[in-house]
């Protein structure tokens, strides 16, 4: 609001961050509050953003955010997705000229609220090799699936098609420790199991990391969420989308406007009744959870279960959060005049 | 024909199985037609079935396959996506009481003659286990997605949620050779590299195979897939979708209507230029076919590159068939009275 954001729209994008450090992603929560204020302070992201729908054919949007908070434009690109499908069956929203929209997740929890089943992806700044690649073309590119049970909680597919997230490099980096083989190569495409190869230069690997594993496959599916994210809405895509944060690379041009999402949204009554559905939903997670276990694990687990934990333990306990998020938070206090507290140390 | 199918049908179930091998997916084409013709003799498939919308709302439909043949319900079902699309901009196709459907990726190809932007997935009877699961649960669930370009051929990706294709166990324990860390693990869930633990009742791994590499992405996959195919249109799901060829294991129970599919298309004029959209392909394709190669490797791939390679020397070339394939269609000639010649020894 300091920056002319609109109370309600501030609102809303303290939600996206706040949802995700409940559920434990704590990479992508509160702690990326100061790369916001950094990129909002020099007008990278613009705080009144004139969001539009550019072009639509029933199901099918595009939106232009105009350069806003992605906290703000992915959740009203989200909305229009949501009413298409309530209206026609299925919505699918294309967004150009947006930046990073926080977790993938939590677009996907709105349209469960309303029991429609929800997809979200984003594409984002070049991190990851193609298979066989010796330098970084893709960003981590998540997408998230839901479906809604009926008594049990829904099923909530969020992932990076990366083998692995970055801040696990840099966790492993700032421990000294090394990481196993098939996460990262260096900046000549060399397998590598030193942090600081990767941090410098190098690149991570798509899910899946070799030929032999499967490596083409998370390439096929970081390229499949760039395309929907990027070339189909006009953002920009592969190596030229641009950073999320200051003081990161600039790609040299731009092949459309602005980091790209795409979400949508499926009507669960106009497949089949929705109670049937949901019914289902909850016999699949209960089939699921009998699952003969492999020797040395208690349980199978269903995706959403580690991030449903994480919230009911935070609701409880409240939120941890670092000494270095703190410092940052106090920055933003100091910068803005806003008033920040530190209510326990950690 | 021999069972009562149209002469209309039969074409298309031919070029399905005929694509297959001609983008040499050997596993998937005429290497299948004994199984199919199996199916048919016992009437565990449909010649003549009542294909039909039973549900619908714009861009959604609901199909009932009437226990037909995949390869005749699967082109019935895309084309309703298709035709979908074309009014809506976007149409998904639930598909139940359908059977095996060949490849994924033939399905997104015929999207792709009319410029719409194709999504493919089945599911499958089970094969792989869930990530520390100890049995089999889910099928190989595999997901196609196809873009069109303009002057560059079309991004088109195939490919099963598990780490590898069950054939490549099977090949391997021909063979005699161990397979590598990651593809499998034994009746008890225990890791292996012995390809007769997995056939004996163990199970493939999912993509990213174990928890560090990211196999819970992969299962994830696999439960999308199997929800939009199984769950949504009413087919059956997990551990219950039935087999797809005779003696195979037979699921105690039934929690929907035969095999599921899940169809989308989107038209590309609905989100964007269409021309505007082709040629961002073509820029694409040429971007990162310009990534500098990792060490050893030549150059980076897109995907569909090897199955159109496959199919630029098979036209030529003609499509090898091995000898046990020929005996089947000698059996399937001798049990039909349909003539077959062998043009060529290989």
């Amino acid at each position: 609001m300091h920056f002319g954001i609109s109370a309600q729209q501030a609102e809303i994008a303290a939600e996206v961050l706040s949802a995700s450090d409940l559920r434990g992603i704590d990479s992508h929560g509160v702690a990326r509050l100061h790369t916001y204020f950094e990129m909002l302070s020099i007008g990278r992201i613009n705080p009144k953003p004139n969001m539009q729908v550019v072009r639509e054919k029933y199901s099918a949007v595009t939106v232009d955010g105009d350069s806003g908070l992605g906290l703000v434009v992915g959740p009203w690109a989200n909305e229009v997705a949501m009413e298409r499908a309530e209206k026609y069956g299925t919505g699918w929203v294309a967004v150009r000229n947006s930046n990073h929209y926080g977790i993938a997740g939590y677009y996907v929890l709105k349209a469960l609220e309303r029991d429609l089943i929800g997809w979200s992806m984003t594409n984002s700044a070049k991190l990851v090799a193609p298979l066989w690649g010796g330098e970084r073309m893709l960003g981590t590119n998540p997408i998230s699936v839901g479906f809604p049970g009926m008594e049990e909680p829904p099923i909530v597919l969020d992932m990076a098609t990366s083998a692995v997230a970055y801040g696990k490099i840099q966790i492993a980096q700032r421990k000294g420790e090394s990481v196993p083989d098939g996460w990262i190569v260096d900046k000549e495409g060399n397998k590598s199991n030193v942090p600081a190869d990767m941090v410098n230069g190098g690149a991570l690997l798509p899910l899946g990391s070799t030929r032999e594993m499967g490596g083409h496959k998370g390439y096929g599916l970081s390229i499949m969420v760039d395309v929907l994210c990027g070339a189909l809405g006009g953002a920009n895509w592969g190596p030229w989308v641009p950073p999320f944060a200051l003081r990161q690379f600039v790609p040299e041009k731009e092949v459309g406007k602005g980091t790209g999402h795409f979400f949508g949204a499926m009507a669960v009554d106009a497949f089949i009744e929705k109670d049937e559905f949901k019914r289902q939903i909850d016999d699949y997670i209960r089939t699921f959870r009998k699952t003969k276990p492999a020797p040395g694990q208690t349980a199978v687990l269903l995706p959403g279960d580690p991030e449903r934990e994480a919230e009911a333990i935070r609701k409880v306990e409240g939120i941890p959060v670092v000494e270095a998020v703190v410092n940052d938070l106090l920055n933003v206090s100091k910068e803005t005049g806003i008033p920040f507290e530190v209510a326990k140390a950690v």
